[in-house]
């Protein structure tokens, strides 16, 4: 009886036209951005299917997004400084607000509770309550805010492109604290922090070199490495600036797109040295590691974007070159490895690959197809 | 209206009546195993509180479990042979079965779609479709099995405490394929996949020594190292085996407990040789790494069980002690790191610690406690 009671009540809700099967756990959903038509496209990773599409989210032609930590609630980073939240269970869109003039991308603290924007027009930080979207806070920077990232303990860490300066915010108490750590060089344009949130590593577009701040250290300080960083052994157009989510790290190495070269450059964790250097097919857009896996895997700037390649670790050979189609613009690994979702937006696709042999597994139809976001993600630091 | 009819519709969801909070989204559940009771208590992570209890599981004395990559459902391992599937949003048992006499654990498959138990009474492993618990493979072995991880692309490892030797099964065709990895050691009594699934830990009862298989490897071997692993300073007894998937891997290193000793030890992740040794409050019994830190936490074998320390893998000092309460049997990470939950068996508690300022956020009433699951584990390779 209370089966049947169950089964009636799911019956009930809204937002499953679009799936044979009513989605009530949330653990292996997805979501992926149409860039053309501002909408997403909400998958089920399990049964590799659409489920679902959530409309009206605005200029999404560079956008990314975050869950919450019950991956019930996706927030929508556009690039109209729209942000959106979105319901993974009834696909609709539960609050928006058009925060700033550009934004670039954004975070969840740890615990949910707030959601921090980083924006170019006009600069700084808003921080907003997950639950309602209100304003919480409103940290002024000197310039366009970039490489924004959560940190444990409800804080949040980025650079500022104008002034060349880091921050680390906590939020953990009743009034925000703000710490600059310093000069971190000219005109950051992109920062990660490696997975075990142990550094931030933040890229230069004003002068050569790669910064790092360790952020075990009680009193952060920035470090330089990799001083050739940046330079151009010709001189390349760079197609598309390498976003340095996709920087790599397996095998005790951090793996780096060469900027405007068709190289991936291999630093030692430890020593920040260069280890090693790999010719690739074009220049690096994401290089990501394959979970439980000594690979990564990479795509490419225009107009060689339509390969993907796999790079292994230790040897730093690529094993594998890939054609899934034509305009590769990202790559979403189910969390524990055995298969790799690729989006081909100029043949509104997206291809699953099974990553021990290479065979194609399922097609989903998309509409321009970008970014594609597990829900898995909720429960990563610094992502 | 469609909101209305969403809210109306969860109102008739069975096995709500625990919280004041109807929960469909699945990414911050747990479950915490009453080991006196045979009872399962039900968190939501982000609440800190009990949602609800699932009674009737048989013999929890030493139990496990692992989840589904939706987050739905959890398959609880029984000391009594039972496999349990419970279903996260009812808070009810779905299915069950007695499979074997006497089952130390088990693992689910990357896709979800098969589970494995080990067992001793009798030995090998029996392998079960996820949705109906039929089952699928029954793997003879000569002897108890131990150790049952997974490994992506439905493959999963073992080893076999009689005959020291390890397996590894795949269940990717038709037909399971079984390989013998070799020899391993005198009686292996416990074995762990490392966080990057690269190697597979074996600790040894008949003899000195960890055995690690490189399972990225074409053709994976048995590797000796820690030759005096398991020696004794003094004739100590040993009151609790160490949990092996206590192991923590941090900094470049694997943390082992020494067998009988007050000591932790410290070993080089490339080279495999110890570089520290950590002098703790008793016999180690889980070291676990509080993720996006330097900091792994320790808890210990009776009767000096009343206590958890700190250590950091930079300087392997103990930082900090804390006083949890009576039989501390288990502790859980947010996913994030930003808290820890401990059991305290016999104070019938769960203590909630902020692990930045060690500070109590919160206690939770369970009956005689042990461990504790959060659903995030769904998405981890080798858990």
């Amino acid at each position: 009886m209370k089966r049947f009671l169950a089964a009636a009540a799911l019956a009930l809700l809204p937002g499953f036209g679009f799936s044979e099967t009513p989605c009530c756990a949330t653990g292996d959903l997805g979501l992926i951005i149409e860039r053309a038509t501002g909408s997403l496209l909400v998958v089920d990773r399990s049964d590799r299917a659409a489920i679902g599409r959530v409309e009206g989210l605005g200029d999404l032609s560079h956008a990314s997004m975050t869950y919450s930590p019950d991956e019930r609630f996706a927030y929508v980073f556009g690039r109209d400084g729209g942000l959106t939240k979105v319901d993974m269970l009834t696909h609709e869109i539960v609050a928006r607000t058009i925060q700033a003039g550009n934004s670039i991308g954004g975070a969840i603290s740890d615990d949910g509770k707030l959601v921090a924007v980083s924006n170019y027009t006009p600069g700084g930080v808003k921080v907003f309550d997950a639950d309602t979207l209100a304003l919480v806070a409103d940290i002024p920077a000197p310039g366009k805010t970039i490489g924004l990232a959560d940190l444990p303990g409800r804080r949040f860490i980025w650079a500022v492109w104008d002034s060349g300066e880091a921050y680390l915010g906590d939020f953990s108490g009743a009034e925000p604290v703000i710490t600059n750590l310093g000069h971190i060089g000219k005109n950051p344009f992109d920062a990660v922090v490696t997975d075990d949130a142990h550094t931030y590593l933040i890229g230069l577009f004003g002068e050569k070199g790669v910064t790092a701040i360790d952020l075990w250290d009680d009193t952060p300080k920035p470090t330089r490495f990799l001083n050739d960083y940046g330079k151009d052994k010709e001189d390349m157009p760079v197609y598309k600036m390498p976003h340095l989510q996709g920087w790599a790290f397996t095998e005790g190495q951090f793996v780096l797109p060469a900027v405007g070269q068709y190289d991936l450059l291999w630093v030692n964790r430890e020593t920040l040295e260069q280890v090693a250097t790999t010719p690739v097919h074009g220049q690096p857009v994401f290089i990501i590691a394959q979970p439980a896996s000594p690979y990564v895997w990479v795509n490419f700037a225009t107009p060689r974007n339509g390969v993907v390649q796999v790079v292994d670790s230790r040897t730093h050979q690529v094993v594998k070159t890939l054609e899934p189609g034509k305009a590769v613009l990202h790559m979403e690994f189910a969390p524990r490895g055995a298969e790799v979702w690729v989006s081909v937006r100029d043949e509104n696709k997206i291809v699953i690959y099974d990553t021990r042999t290479f065979e194609k597994k399922a097609e989903i139809a998309a509409q321009a197809p970008s970014g594609i976001f597990f829900t898995a993600r909720a429960h990563q630091p610094g992502l």
